[in-house]
């Protein structure tokens, strides 16, 4: 598994428009082969950040299979007017991890 | 639930060192009030930096009950030295998830 990971800064004032764009634009990264899971997550400090969760079953997953499909093209149209300035990407892996006992 | 956030770069030559720390380090994390999950992640495209997500069941987990408890010296003084520039920590609520109904 990897994670693709992007801090967002969308454009002040935008917040609204973008989560309702996000919510449309979901339907298109969840149908992609490779696909496992997805976040859009709000910031509690910054009102106009985001972050951008997404695990792939692999790298090739998300950099060749969906970045070179017509579906990218879908997806840059609906989010990437939103974020000023545009976001870097990043894929991570897992080094340590765990969950509560309790079953959280 | 919460998401506590920090992009770690780590000082250059210091990586293993850092996973050994943090291999200590997670299990004080672990034992706090509120705590859920959490993973260390590292990056594929930048040998030094990795990413650090907690889950807590209220931000006041982390921000009062952690912060101020005697554990985070601990955590502190296992793991503040490794990080250049010292990281930014924000915590994040969900907006949007799915997960794939392979069963990903």
């Amino acid at each position: 598994m990897i994670l693709e990971h992007a801090v967002l800064n969308v454009v002040t004032g935008r917040e609204c428009e973008f989560e309702q764009a996000f919510a449309e634009a979901q339907l298109i990264i969840s149908s992609m082969a490779g696909y496992q899971s997805h976040a859009l997550m709000k910031c509690h400090e910054l009102g106009n950040r985001y972050l951008l969760l997404v695990q792939w079953a692999s790298l090739e997953d998300h950099t060749i299979g969906f970045r070179n499909s017509p579906e990218y093209e879908q997806w840059k149209k609906k989010l990437h007017d939103f974020y000023e300035p545009f976001p870097e990407v990043h894929h991570y892996s897992t080094v340590e991890s765990a969950s509560s006992p309790m079953g959280f």
